[in-house]
């Protein structure tokens, strides 16, 4: 497979090609192999020539990018070109462009009816985030796919429509599995020392994967055999083991997230939550109001970036402030413990640091994060060091994450999980 | 010229591809202009047909990656097949190398000698950051550059030996600009409608892109031309041009985001802010945040979840909450104008809206979003529609995106810029 992403915002680097990673890493997972990732300008001789180029070596063509109702957008035109076919209307994609305009009480204009232009014989992916349906044309036994360039877009469509068709399509009898593990409070090196035996006596169809991201590790454990049945007992057997391995830092078996995790928890015991933050400036409330039904635990936060805020709201005591400053355990073990009243909650995060790049000092360097967790028996304080080279946002994200494996934990224990 | 990058990691999208970004940015602003940039794996055959391919299209290949010590690093060895070289030891390079271990305390293994082994007749581009150089090989008028993979290292290498070299080698090199202006409150299709007219009648020389992010969209203007200053003449002309007639949705002509734009407003007006946030989560404290140095005017943020809290907190009016609802023009006044005394601040955000995917009426269908701003002399209120078919996420951003947008226009409008 050939992976074509047009932009000129590429070529000149004004935009970072996260796209071509994200197809990757699908594609990866899915079992199809991209030899090639070719990026190239928005324009029509250019892409017209690596299409053709890419369809005589491959026989399956990932197009992004050049779909938008905008002028620069040529890439209909080349598949036109390629295929010789012509450009019609099509009526799903009208409706859905006409309602989404309708929805936000805009007129439609004739830019935007030309999105529903497709080649003819061309099956249409709807595109529910956007405006430019994505296409997929087969001729003489390859495949061209083209989807949007923005982000957002391009992976639902790539998830909801490519690679089902895709997987269908493809005729090897060949079994790709795989389980996620996600781990938390450690580092990947930590975890890879921790699993160098594990991982030299796998079993040659199975691969362990690190991915990380800003105080998580996701391992990936794949397995790719001919028999679907012997992959899958080996692959759940070496992930119960895996599983045993790092049992003090996974926190789930499912690909969702840590709010999500703690999200269920908080349904399942029936209880509520309210966060009180200082350096997290509402990054975890946002986390935990992104799981869709966070409402039925989620009463809200106060975010108090100043210390007037700190102890105005939040009765933080001013002599804690003072004599042991902002972030410290005895201010934020007051902010924690303030809010259970103040939002009438069972649980809740309190987090006071500095997220840099200003503010450290020798007995405090950017990256001290103190966090505390008020639960209905107990406080429970923590504090972090996240380093001063990872940037503000690093560390914000890195105290988010921490104080929510710290409130998960909490939970559990209560719940006698 | 093309660019070439070699790593399975980035062909399984375990690692971004940033260095094209960097090389991109990088060659744009010297001038030079990449045509393709192709991603391939460390495969010797794949690498030396690409290389082949590049050197017959272009006069200048630049490759990354595949040089390091380790089995899978073959550039060096493709090298010498295509321009039938053999390698020969670098004395320099073998000091530098041996230099680093020693400082390091290590010992000189032979894999580590190898490092200093580079093409007869090439140049070696010295690496002070690592143990693998550049290589600058010219043939029959060609160029190929490799550089090591490592981001540091290349950045380095590029920037002290490349760019320099490339620059005295290319007296009349081509230049490229471009200027960024980035707008919101209006879609893509709708400013390409604004702008068909302007669109024709642009001099040949440059090119207008559309890049769309969850409610923003970022113009670039770019320019191409052999004469760097009648290039910028025109550039700036044209992009006077482009500012007057958005003057209505553009809101920065620089590369930053909105909260930042925000923030620099409120440092020079000297005036404070805090939000008061129910669909938005503590999402637009959250981007507030995101800007270093945002603690001078950002004092906090209340994020009611719930009606209770709302009521509680925020002393919105009980009447209100019955009679209206929580997504009112009504409930968002109060949240805004109540924020204001509990915060001591002279702005205020307030947000309410249904971000789903449940909770939706008939009458408040899921992306409604009630949005309210109080300044120190008044108060704005707004209602939105998102859509419902764009995500939770989404609608969260475009509603923070909608605030800080309606937040920037009163404080220019207060100032009376």
């Amino acid at each position: 497979m050939i992976l074509i992403n047009i932009g000129d915002e590429l070529l000149i680097g004004q935009v970072v090609n996260t796209n071509a990673a994200f197809i990757g890493q699908q594609m990866a997972l899915a079992g199809f192999s991209i030899t090639d990732v070719l990026t190239i300008g928005d324009n029509e001789e250019d892409i017209r020539q690596a299409v053709n180029t890419a369809l005589a070596k491959t026989d399956i063509v990932l197009m992004t990018g050049g779909l938008g109702p905008t002028k620069d957008d040529i890439t209909k035109k080349v598949i036109c070109i390629i295929f010789q076919r012509s450009l019609i209307m099509d009526k799903p994609t009208l409706e859905h462009v006409t309602q989404l305009f309708a929805a936000r009480g805009m007129e439609l204009t004739e830019t935007n009816r030309q999105q529903a232009l497709v080649p003819d014989g061309c099956t249409v992916l709807s595109n529910p985030l956007g405006t430019a349906p994505g296409l997929w044309v087969e001729n003489d036994g390859k495949v061209l796919i083209a989807l949007p360039g923005v982000p957002f877009e391009m992976e639902r469509l790539l998830k909801d429509e490519v690679l089902p068709r895709l997987k269908s399509r493809d005729e090897r009898h060949h079994a790709i599995e795989y389980r996620v593990l996600q781990c938390t409070g450690i580092t990947e090196s930590g975890l890879s020392d921790m699993l160098v035996d594990y991982e030299r006596e796998l079993p040659a169809e199975l691969k362990l994967a690190y991915l990380p991201k800003p105080g998580i590790i996701r391992l990936r454990l794949t397995g790719q055999s001919d028999n679907r049945e012997e992959l899958l007992q080996v692959l759940d057997e070496q992930f119960q083991k895996l599983k045993t391995l790092t049992k003090e830092y996974a926190f789930t078996d499912e690909d969702i997230d840590l709010e999500e995790v703690v999200g269920r928890l908080l349904v399942r015991a029936n209880k509520t939550l309210a966060t009180a933050e200082s350096c997290t400036g509402g990054y975890v409330a946002h986390l935990i109001t992104k799981v869709p039904g966070s409402s039925r635990y989620f009463q809200g936060s106060i975010v108090s970036y100043s210390n007037d805020i700190k102890r105005d709201l939040l009765n933080v005591r001013e002599d804690n402030l003072k004599r042991r400053g902002a972030v410290s355990e005895q201010v934020v073990s007051d902010m924690a413990l303030n809010a259970m009243g103040l939002f009438d909650v069972d649980y809740t995060i309190a987090t006071s640091g500095i997220a840099g790049p200003g503010g450290g000092t020798e007995q405090k360097p950017v990256g001290t994060v103190w966090i505390a967790i008020a639960t209905p028996v107990r406080l429970i304080t923590k504090e972090f060091h996240f380093g001063n080279r990872t940037g503000r946002q690093q560390i914000v994200e890195r105290a988010a994450h921490a104080a929510l494996n710290m409130l998960r934990i909490a939970i559990e224990q209560d719940l006698n999980i």
